[in-house]
């Protein structure tokens, strides 16, 4: 299976747009791409659980690119905040996102659902995952990935899981079967994981974030309970058996969907998008360092 | 007094060359830029120490750019360590510097001193500077800093003092007079600097850093008399006074300097350069996180 992107529009601007491809055609990134990696196992109890994630963010970059739940065949675009553009403040001593951030397809945090573990309902996302390998893809690959463990982060009382796992590609992937290994391997990322998601969005006004379970990451087993149960709440919404809270449920390859559309009308939709165009300016405030009170 | 600059060379290979000029004609930054900004004393008890810095590497980067001792003119260019550029580590969680880095004009640590502090000798060096508002100007900008503190590090046996200062031209300069106004308004930074300073040559197999006075920083009046104390040694050393350990002395304004050249010949100087002509690509190891042993 071969996975692609397309951009459209310009960099930094409202009109950007990544469209995701597979074997060549245009394809939704929340419903097309398989969560299960090709020839994986769904990670049975002992057997390392690797799945296809999508790569929104690259580490050290700070424009809050993001699936679009709401825009046809769900691209990805820059997130929009009060009419302005969205950056994400770098956490002293960070530069941008610690680590690659994105999605796994095929998942869904349904906000009908109180999470049995938290106590809190989804946040209305797939489910998101940290990718801590050094090797840095740009935003729109779909990469494999080993998970290792979660979080979870408890956002303006909605749960938002974070999935910790690392890019099967890394030279040392042979090290990493759990989350201890990453304490091992990258002592203090977990430590500095939990920090960063605490202030992130202090900058823009909000409140400090919350994680159940003490701030401590469960580990690969727990995770992969996490992926399955996302992964039944998107097949009851991709099979309209819930609501679907504001999603684009528009698809190019699931058979049972009655929200599948041809490539000529996913070309429509490419179509009606203005051509990739360069980059606008980054604002200045983009090197700005934020300071947490109490430091470090 | 009007700073410049001029490129020569490819940017990222040995070939590049950053020529300071000044009201429009070719200096050396180590000899012909003032230590003192114009307009300031210089830093009598109570008053605020304003200082010229040549910016040798800005904030989030890598390559180690710096001040070329032996180079006629003291061009800045990056440095090259067993025949390879030197790019620095991204030491766990920064990316590159966490400051702009730099030196301070017209200063010298002497190698020929045992400091009377550390009991160490001199580096060989221009007083190093980190300069910490957000304001990231491009390597070879000569900006106007005031100097709020110094920290005392050893490396390998030398003593290579770095003081702490701020960009006159930060929008809330005026909340800046000492070093305990930069844990009051940027809290972590410090710790940060000594923990940075301490394994960022680690992964290059260098040992750890070492500390003067317990890894604690020192106060605006003491960096005061180090940047007097430097100053005066390379006043021996352009004066020839001293032993010029291998450093170009080659100037264009120090009048009674036996050394000074025309313009005529430090154009010369420049024309034996490559013209500017863009970059070399960057190793992929740049984006690697160094983690240090024990977390941050």
């Amino acid at each position: 299976m071969a996975f692609g992107f397309e951009e459209k529009g310009s960099k930094f601007a409202d009109s950007y747009r990544i469209f995701l491809t597979k074997d060549g055609e245009y394809v939704s990134p929340f419903h097309d791409i398989p969560l299960f990696a090709s020839g994986s196992g769904a990670g049975a109890v002992g057997e390392p659980l690797v799945l296809n994630m999508v790569v929104e963010v690259g580490r050290y970059t700070n424009a809050k690119m993001e699936i679009s739940k709401e825009l046809k065949l769900n691209p990805i675009k820059q997130d929009v905040k009060k009419g302005k553009m969205r950056f994400i403040a770098n956490v002293f001593p960070n530069k941008g996102y610690p680590w690659n951030y994105g999605a796994f397809p095929q998942t869904w945090e349904d906000p009908k659902n109180v999470d049995q573990h938290t106590g809190f309902q989804g946040d209305n996302d797939p489910l998101d995952v940290c990718e801590i390998s050094d090797i840095i893809p740009p935003a729109g690959t779909v990469i494999q990935v080993k998970v290792l463990g979660i979080l979870a982060m408890i956002d303006e009382g909605e749960t938002d899981w974070k999935v910790i796992a690392i890019n099967m590609s890394d030279p040392n992937i042979s090290e990493y079967s759990n989350i201890q290994d990453v304490e091992r391997m990258k002592p203090g990322l977990l430590k500095r994981t939990v920090e960063w998601f605490k202030y992130y969005k202090v900058p823009d006004g909000k409140p400090v974030n919350k994680f159940a379970f003490n701030e401590e990451f469960k580990d690969q087993q727990f995770a992969a309970q996490i992926v399955k149960h996302t992964h039944e709440s998107w097949k009851a919404l991709i099979a309209k058996e819930s609501d679907n809270a504001g999603i684009s449920l528009a698809n190019a390859t699931i058979q049972l969907s009655s929200e599948k559309i041809s490539q000529d009308a996913a070309k429509d939709t490419l179509g009606q998008q203005s051509a990739l165009s360069g980059s606008t300016p980054l604002p200045s405030t983009i090197d700005t360092y934020f300071y947490v009170p109490n430091g470090i």
